[in-house]
């Protein structure tokens, strides 16, 4: 996902804290140039690709450095004024809003790769590097980094909401790829956690407590994460399916069976049509699997047979393999493009998007009642999904001057998120809380869980500065 | 690991709690006979494995249920009296000794499997159920649970450890393998984190956090795992090298390329003197390597021909393959007791173990230079290592009657610490700070980020009840 969603619209009871111009003065005497006040500099930075609006930071410092973003904190902390984290701007759920005020620190121009420990498998960077920016700097390491959420995210912004995307089937989220962090905290402190040996014991998991932390426990300024050797051989494929049943079906089996698949992205026929349309392609207008497989020439062919024979008791047809480079991009940018393709189907609409994941053996109910769902409504959709998780995205496509259709949107995604925790499941697999989910996850964890969550932000911010207003409200 | 390590010795400066009357009292009336006041129950569970000693716990308190431990933590908080959870007994840096004073939870008698999720690789368990019993629980699903230890540890012991072992090089350790758990909280309360979703962006962290939190956040009542498909062929296989160097080196390379190994264990020559007059063995007396492949037949055959042209380049000798699950248990039980080897051959001996891992690239470093100094001593030590993941553990084999020779085996922990530390590893790979550790954990991460567990500690422990005096002093 990697786009607006939803037709921006203002946030209610929006409390914003007071910023002195005393900050304000400071932050320029500090930071001058790098220290930002232009009315469209602060609007770019207050919003994100998600579907709310807040009123924007009252200034932006663009961080070159560990220290600017200390500094910055400190300055922010001695008037108990919100700092918000920035990156490449593509979070989906509020993250990057102002809602109490507040400024934006900018760590884009942190973007250095500061260690590839090649030997290691592992690399350290800068917050604000990009995964495509990190796979260019180390392409002649013969090493990947395969987390792959569609968008061109900071590893910062990966990092903090624990992104995942189509690779982590088998590579796993940024919970797994992590290794170590340096940190500046609420104070204005600069912290380490973790080390790069690949397992520890030494205290509590800090790192693993950050990551996903949207931001709110501390400011990531070094992030150190692993590596993979390019795989020897690469295969992709596709396959279509009389009914999405079928198709999940083959997914579930697969992972049951514990073939090591890379990537299998389940598409509806409704957005098979759409892709088709926007990019071009003639593909089978039925739900179809897109996978990949990684490993040596003889073990690719191996999961590869497998699956073909799996799919083809489910009777999936048209197993068409794309071997080459160009071919697999082709496929892959179809998929990311899925979204705009969707979008463009009906004019001047806009998606709301869901993000609940299962456990796979409930992939098939939870995605199938979903659909007889979405379908009763009336509601043109767009359906895809990292299946081989048990994660799935609805884009629900709606007018968004029709209120009424908002609201059944937002009711389908209600309903959906009630099955997926009936199920054991989650309400996000990878985009995060945000603003957007705090009720559901209170639902999903219960209010023992987010008491514990919330006493940890106080202890370790108690004046509520570090991106306050999200995941739940302190 | 799995056998006492070091002559024990009482702590210095322990500082007991006040344990009322009226607790025990009050813990008698609600448990009846699942209280114990024995002093001989009292003293197995005032120690562990380790080398460290105190008084034992005022009482012992045999839970039978999450209830049972909600209520014990709850009448301990009234009087602020410390609790400290007890498993199997086997952990190795003075876990369970009740340094405070406080009573003893007792959750080996919540050994129960409460669900099997097969479709998902999922279990659900209580904590105290031991990872010997789970894979008997399971045996007929065709999963197996693969972090092993060595010892057989409570699930909720190796959770709260942070544990790996043997297979962790392909599998993970547990915080890999840790989804969702029930937690009794300082004050009693029964909360709950994560789902069976294979992965989630919902908010904190809080599993990963409890898991290797060694009871200082609350108790587990509840874990669920992930299960693995048991491999289709399982092959072992062992090698001899001429130096510890070129085995290291085979390891090294092997991981680099990518090979999915699911063990890889280094046993130096000294060791394999030591197993082979304990077992009754005929293993060449040189450095080894002790290896495990999973997967296709095919894949396992790719693997092991990949290894064993590597370990040939480095003058690797006598591959020798054991692909009977009867050969490979023999070669397994040796190499788990390994440690009783070494400690009888040196008869009246105690052995100073150590947990340090580093980044692969530097293993051999490492370990070279920690042969020499220790080889330089004097002081008989033994070597095994879960060398594919950069851990590996000396153990000084000491004259327990002996200070000076104990304050050098000491002085070598310290030495081998503060290299791996400067080569970017960790004090401890996978048995956890405990008491013995303190020091290095500040070594490790600096004083910032223990503040920052210390922060999380008051926050969520108050009157610092829960196995308190470990991992740091509040």
């Amino acid at each position: 996902m990697n786009a607006p969603t939803a037709a921006a619209h203002l946030l209610p009871d929006i409390k914003l804290r007071d910023v002195p111009q005393a900050l304000i003065d400071a932050l320029q005497a500090r930071f001058g140039v790098q220290c930002s006040l232009a009315q469209a500099v602060r609007e770019q930075h207050g919003r994100d690709e998600g579907s709310l609006q807040a009123p924007p930071p009252s200034a932006v410092v663009f961080a070159q450095s560990t220290q600017d973003v200390a500094d910055a904190v400190k300055l922010a902390s001695q008037y108990d004024v919100p700092v918000i984290p920035y990156g490449a701007g593509s979070s989906l759920e509020g993250h990057l809003l102002a809602v109490q005020g507040g400024i934006s620190i900018d760590v884009s121009r942190m973007n250095q790769v500061l260690s590839v420990n090649a030997e290691d498998l592992t690399v350290t960077v800068q917050p604000g590097i990009t995964r495509k920016q990190l796979n260019d700097a180390i392409k002649d390491t013969g090493l990947f980094f395969p987390i792959d959420p569609g968008a061109d995210a900071s590893i910062g912004g990966m990092s903090a909401t624990r992104a995942s995307g189509t690779n982590a089937v088998r590579y796993g989220t940024m919970r797994e790829n992590v290794l170590a962090l340096q940190v500046v905290t609420a104070s204005g402190e600069v912290i380490h956690t973790g080390t790069r040996a690949k397992k520890s014991s030494a205290g509590y998991d800090l790192t693993r407590l950050l990551v996903g932390s949207e931001g709110t426990l501390g400011i990531m300024t070094e992030i150190t994460v692993r590596l993979y050797p390019l795989p020897e051989a690469v295969s992709a494929a596709i396959c279509s399916f009389p009914s999405i049943e079928a198709a999940v079906h083959t997914v579930i089996q697969t992972i049951q069976l514990g073939v090591p698949i890379a990537r299998v992205e389940l598409i509806d026929h409704h957005t098979v049509r759409m892709v088709n349309a926007h990019s071009k392609l003639t593909l089978r207008e039925e739900p179809m699997l897109l996978m990949e497989f990684h490993g040596s020439p003889a073990g690719v062919k191996e999961q590869a047979e497998t699956v073909q024979d799996i799919a083809t008791e489910f009777g999936g047809q048209a197993f068409e393999w794309a071997s080459t480079p160009e071919e697999r991009t082709r496929l892959w940018t179809a998929r990311h493009n899925a979204y705009f393709a969707a979008v463009q189907s009906r004019p001047g609409c806009r998606a709301i998007s869901t993000d609940t994941c299962v456990p796979i053996s409930r992939l098939a109910d939870c995605l199938l009642e979903s659909v007889d769902e979405v379908e009763a409504s009336g509601i043109p959709y767009f359906l895809v999904g990292h299946v081989g998780d048990g994660n799935f995205h609805f884009g629900y496509l709606i007018d968004p001057n029709d209120a009424d259709e908002r609201n059944r949107a937002e009711q389908l995604n209600h309903q959906l998120v009630a099955r997926a925790l009936s199920m054991g499941g989650t309400c996000t697999g990878e985009h995060g809380v945000g603003i957007h989910k705090m009720g559901f996850l209170l639902d999903e964890t219960g209010a023992g869980a987010v008491d514990m969550m919330r006493a940890i932000k106080r202890a370790l911010d108690p004046k509520n500065i570090l991106n306050p207003g999200k995941i739940f409200v302190v």
